[in-house]
């Protein structure tokens, strides 16, 4: 594998203005943690954006100082890697709602000195982007090459799309939807009813004692849904954890201690209203919304897609990327759409580095080549 | 539709003996509920036993007094309807381990005088079918013509077929899987996790106080896999109960209102502990165990089978049953096999009632026809 790009720290960017939300509630400021690999050039017209998913925060590559886990891309982000960090300037912010440095259901409410909990204004796709606006502009960042995501990440890239459309060159939605359908919201629903089942979630008002219990449920049903039918069965089979059936309720299957072990390590790292907020921009998020997909994407012109989705993905099936695909190509859009053969089911994105590498590297250049045109010209 | 088979009642039969399950637990005595319809014939030769899924019980056709909805399986068991009492003598009894009135982890534990509640052995498929044949034995039937259940209830029909193929002419095994996979079992453990994570769970042992809360999340993440994306598209896709959107976190979509309500009807007709019991019972279940499945079969003769699956089905898909067509094949067993194509997802063994009702129909009178001729050799 080619070179990490090293290590790496977050950074905050304050925005110390009222900032108004889709529902016309207003943040009296806010801020964003984020992470950038790579340089930017003097034209400062090299800079890709790359949006995390539901539990992913601005850590997206290299490594924190004392730790050996990597971002969360990291695979797909470094020198010669499929965002070069050779080539292009990669910017990476936690959402607005998150848990991760960003503003968000945690952070303390200016007006009353304690964090806002449920008193924390319902944030939307659109308003994560808005925020992440202010952040590209405070680089002093016109238009980015790119902006690219997975999952909730490509939700995030398509509202950027159609929201900014002058400021992006090109779009990488992977694994996504353009609105979330009964089953997606039926999802996230049973997650977040698991964490407000809990009796230590207290409306919100947790301090110290925290909802883990109902957090570790709903992390669990989300691993499941990540996974595919076939890569469970791979990875776990009905394989026991002890030699023999025990014929009680303690771990005995393999694929039980995993999903309390992602669950256990989840509550470590993330908060649950956090969980719930960001759920709910996510089966908020409807482009199309009482019109047609193709009338959402009727402004756009001179704006690249690859739309990528996994066969066996069936939490953001391929079907969902069509849809996408076809609107697009209805505007006479210049989009390319694959759809890669693997087992791994959503978290696809996270781990098949291979033919996405080579797919959003390829893609890049086109569009980095198109770009040079235009300024040589 | 053809008349229903009208008001019915619950019965009982105690089996006052040691009862020794497969864990070599023992239980001083065992009683099951069940109910009849139809009438036995002087021959005793035309009974049909239909066994339940995880969350159905005794109650499978007709009316309770006073009652306005009938059993879980109405649409295919009464007079004319696939399961024609008009010539079988249906059977249908609730599960050891259940909570409806057979032998079950609420029932009282006769050395303490107090609920068994965790306390209760773990129980197996092949316990359940045991004790059934023991209700069957007291009936005064040597021999059904059929054994038939979708879900849990067809993991029961070929366990009856690999434990007492001399007792059962034919088997319909409908959605149903030889052993459950990672993803089953996975499902199940989240929901047995949110019912423990109840702290109304106690240990089991409540009383009062159920975990409720625990319980309508296991329910919810249930009722969503027995569902499929278009099925749900369909009942809800993104339909409002309001007529905007409210940026809060009460019951928005219809999806969510429908999910809660499900979860909160469930509380009121089930019990914890007997969810624990009965989907542990279906994660054991393994019919090739450490063998192959053909040889589980091995013993098999002169035995019919009728397998059915759904095409939308993703909890139990169609390869599954096909994998149980094929290895009752190998050992050259009369099998027909339907993929009934349905949007209904799992649901669609309790609804579907048309094509499957024809396939039934038709598949239990080659069955008789074929008792009748060897009969009147």
């Amino acid at each position: 594998m080619t070179p990490s790009v090293g290590t790496v720290q977050t950074r905050y960017f304050t925005w110390d203005h009222p900032f108004t939300l889709g529902s016309e509630a207003v943040l009296p400021r806010i801020t964003l943690a984020y992470e950038t690999y790579g340089a930017l050039n003097s034209r400062r017209d090299n800079a890709v954006l790359v949006c995390h998913a539901l539990s992913g925060d601005a850590h997206a590559a290299g490594y924190h100082q004392g730790e050996d886990r990597p971002g969360w891309w990291d695979v797909m982000i470094g020198p010669g890697r499929a965002f070069d960090t050779g080539r292009y300037f990669v910017i990476c912010s936690n959402v607005l709602g998150g848990c991760k440095g960003s503003t968000g259901p945690g952070s303390v409410d200016p007006s009353t000195g304690r964090p806002y909990g449920l008193r924390f204004p319902v944030v939307t796709i659109g308003d994560m982007v808005n925020a992440q606006k202010l952040l590209v502009d405070s680089l002093g960042i016109s238009r980015v090459q790119c902006v690219a995501g997975g999952s909730m990440g490509g939700m995030q890239a398509l509202q950027w799309a159609v929201s900014y459309p002058e400021m992006v060159a090109s779009c990488i939605p992977i694994a996504a939807t353009s609105r979330h359908s009964a089953l997606q919201i039926a999802l996230d629903e049973v997650g977040r009813q698991a964490i407000m089942a809990d009796p230590r979630w207290k409306g919100g008002d947790y301090s110290g004692e925290v909802p883990a219990a109902g957090l570790a449920v709903a992390r669990m049903i989300g691993h499941i849904t990540y996974m595919s039918d076939r890569s469970m069965e791979r990875k776990f089979g009905r394989a026991l954890k002890k030699r023999e059936l025990g014929y009680d309720f303690t771990q005995e299957f393999e694929v039980e201690g995993y999903l309390r072990y992602r669950g256990d390590s989840f509550i470590q790292r993330f908060d649950a209203n956090s969980y719930l907020y960001i759920t709910k921009a996510m089966d908020y998020f409807d482009l199309p919304g009482r019109g047609r997909l193709c009338e959402a994407f009727g402004h756009l012109r001179d704006l690249r897609f690859l739309v990528i989705a996994f066969s066996s993905d069936w939490l953001y099936p391929p079907y969902q990327s069509k849809e996408i695909v076809r609107a697009l190509k209805r505007n006479g859009l210049n989009v390319t759409y694959c759809e890669i053969s693997s087992d791994y089911g959503h978290d696809a994105f996270l781990v098949e580095s291979g033919e996405q590498s080579r797919l959003i590297s390829g893609f890049l250049k086109t569009v980095a080549g198109r770009r040079e045109r235009v300024s040589h010209a």
